[in-house]
């Protein structure tokens, strides 16, 4: 009998669970959930008699050492910023442990020791970061195989309302932390063009988009992520002259979206004086001039040369954002006040379903031609708890997780699935759950 | 006999040394000088007898307590980031302090030990923060006295280059730390019109600008400084509708730079890979869409949407943006590499004059009429030591270490110059150096 320790039981840790307890008799698993509010945990052990439920509150983190002990693998699926803690509380006692989330830097400077330690600390396994890596490492490793040399890739993600629920102009719902979508893109986005470094500053980001499609799931724009030259390491594509990584959104939602970048909404630095009086057109009207005459809607149009009876003004319209609605939010910051808005009229409906496009594109010279691939992924959400994002997030995890337990997994240390001993049986498994890559390959005249 | 001890004999310190030494006899006050340049601290006790020099490296800050010790003031001139040391060595030995930076958090934390010990430390008394408060609280103080009702401050500072060793395109070079010029208005700019909060991010600071007149100097154009709310409280003037300060530069200089802050070469937060192979060509390129045919001059002027031929491409072209010249740092920041550039066009020749101009422009409400003031001050330097910025920066402070040490200064604890027996006597004796404001009132139709 193994046993099973899963942190957490929010909405992106259902696929993961029920994954893990339909498995459970199979392979003898004991599965222990931990959440602060027992309830929940209680409801997602669905009654199996393998999986039970505990209180674990992460303000008694002490509390951590006698949860794991017993453990053979402790799954975390809280907040990232917990995941160190848990990490050195594995280490100490020798436990295995996996994660969705990135390697942070204490996971590396602990790698050695898990290795001494025979121990396997799984990472990056959800979507992005997670079915990225494992899509696009097969197929480089497929052209590196027969001999060819990868000259540019580029790879694309979105979370997005799927076409049956799309049902407002900006072709867009919240279908993953709020917060994350405003802030999303601040800082610089760097990538690399034909040998070219490129630098593209925050308030640029969303004017630099291409246009995509992705098999029959329709027309996309994609804007570039922030660090894409890391990746050349991850990949061991590191001469490679042209790699970008970008988020994709339905056409016309970042020309939309780049009204509030310039004028300032989007930033969570400061808090605005006297919010709580303010409404959301006097919001908007503090990052335009000050005009005796001239309405806000005439003063944003000139400002940001929109026509008035564009898209993205009826976008713009329909969200609110000129109507004198007080925000009632005290000493809030301008990313704040904008995430109100856009949640009380872009938060999922009770009936609507999610979608997650993914395509990736390679062009790689072979016997003096460049051949083009291009592989695409696109998966819709079951409802509003078994979305497609929490789908494909706890999906390949709790595979991971199986093969961890069933020993196939013979790397140590810090792992990310980049190698085929993880992503070759993961991405087969999940063609089972419907998350499956479509490939075409030609070659370019 | 009084003690005085100077910290720092750079640029900065010149003036205020110089003003110290020559009333040092009237008042029978013995001056040490330490800096980590035994030399420059030599050179600039100018021989007297009142004056010696002795080393002081910060990176000894321990000996401090015996450098400080049995001094009746300390007057740092060093960079910012020391002055709470200092001033805990003072509180604890009972020395009073004078410096022209601003109130730190520490010092407002120790105020009212500072009172207790009947102690003075004076701060914000150079040029901007100095000048700027005793200059508007003397005019404002008048419009209180006589009943008006202040309506709106706006109040510009700037430190440029003086006309006569003005021969560049940008009408600018570096009479102060360039670093901070190059990272000049990064944040947001808070301000306040006709009652309306008004908040500008960094990207659209520099397309906000507004054109004054002074004096006789000419004129400039004016972009608005990252906090003037915080002016309300330290002005005492909290419900006013209308306030702004501001940085002034000639006419054309603000479009100019705003080019390099859309571009995003100003960006400090990051390093630019390979930066030792690049040339400054390659920089500009790095930041606007690859193309295989267009020259980076085309790109940037439709990316900006400037004329070829226009005064904003033959300020950049000037300066050597486009130039195939290496620029030979390593992993630079943009804004390290911006600056290299920069400062090889723009730095001080040997018989180069500085210039400083500040302006305020008061509103105010009396017997029912609007009534207004600007009140201006222009000063060029003598030559590169005696720069119009040493002399405004060490003036005040020098008098106001005079008035501490001859007991003429009767508030305790942290004191900035906004009370009459600060900026009454400091203004009137600034008036024999020269530094003096003209006034005009008129009341609006």
């Amino acid at each position: 009998m193994k046993r099973i320790l899963i942190l957490g039981a929010g909405l992106s840790a259902t696929s993961l669970i029920d994954y893990l307890i339909s498995k459970s008799e199979i392979f003898d698993w004991k599965i222990v959930i931990g959440d602060m509010d027992i309830a929940l945990a209680e409801k997602k052990t669905n009654n199996h008699p393998n999986a039970k439920a505990v209180r674990f509150d992460t303000n008694e983190i002490e509390k951590i050492e006698s949860l794991v002990s017993g453990m053979d693998v402790v799954v975390s699926m809280l907040p990232a910023r917990f995941h160190d803690l848990i990490a050195a509380e594995c280490l100490k006692q020798g436990i295995n442990m996996a994660t969705a989330s990135y390697v942070s830097p204490y996971l590396l400077q602990i790698d050695e020791e898990l290795k001494a330690k025979s121990l396997t600390f799984l990472n990056e396994l959800g979507l992005d970061p997670g079915i990225d890596h494992m899509s696009a490492m097969q197929v480089i490793d497929r052209i590196r195989a027969k001999g060819g040399r990868l000259t540019a890739f580029y790879s694309f993600t979105g979370g997005l309302i799927a076409p049956e629920s799309d049902d407002n102009p900006w072709n867009y719902k919240f279908t993953w932390n709020p917060r994350n979508v405003v802030l999303a893109g601040q800082g610089v986005s760097q990538y690399i063009i034909n040998g070219r470094y490129k630098y593209i500053p925050y308030h640029k980001l969303f004017e630099r988009v291409m246009p995509r499609t992705v098999l029959n799931f329709g027309e996309f724009e994609v804007y570039p992520n922030r660090d894409s030259l890391k990746y050349r390491k991850i990949y061991d594509i590191e001469n490679i002259q042209t790699m970008m990584r970008g988020t994709m959104r339905r056409p016309g939602y970042c020309e939309a979206w780049n009204v509030f970048v310039q004028l300032g909404c989007t930033d969570d630095t400061y808090t605005i004086e006297n919010s709580e009086k303010m409404t959301y057109r006097d919001f908007i009207n503090s990052f335009l001039r000050y005009d005796l005459v001239k309405p806000v809607e005439e003063k944003l149009c000139e400002n940001l040369n929109l026509d008035p009876d564009g898209e993205t003004m009826s976008k713009l319209k329909w969200l609110g954002i000129f109507e004198d609605k007080p925000i009632l939010l005290n000493n809030a910051s301008p990313a704040q006040i904008l995430q109100k808005l856009l949640e009380s009229k872009l938060s999922l409906n009770k009936h609507d379903k999610d979608m997650i496009v993914m395509q990736h594109e390679f062009e790689y010279l072979l016997d003096n031609k460049l051949h083009k691939i291009v592989s695409a992924m696109g998966y819709i959400g079951k409802d509003t708890v078994n979305t497609a994002m929490s789908i494909t997030v706890g999906t390949p995890l709790a595979i991971a997780v199986k093969l961890l337990l069933t020993d196939k997994i013979s790397s140590k240390g810090v792992i990310i699935p980049t190698k085929p001993e993880l992503y070759e049986p993961i991405l087969a498994e999940m063609e089972d759950y419907g998350i499956r890559f479509i490939e075409k390959e030609s070659v370019v005249d």
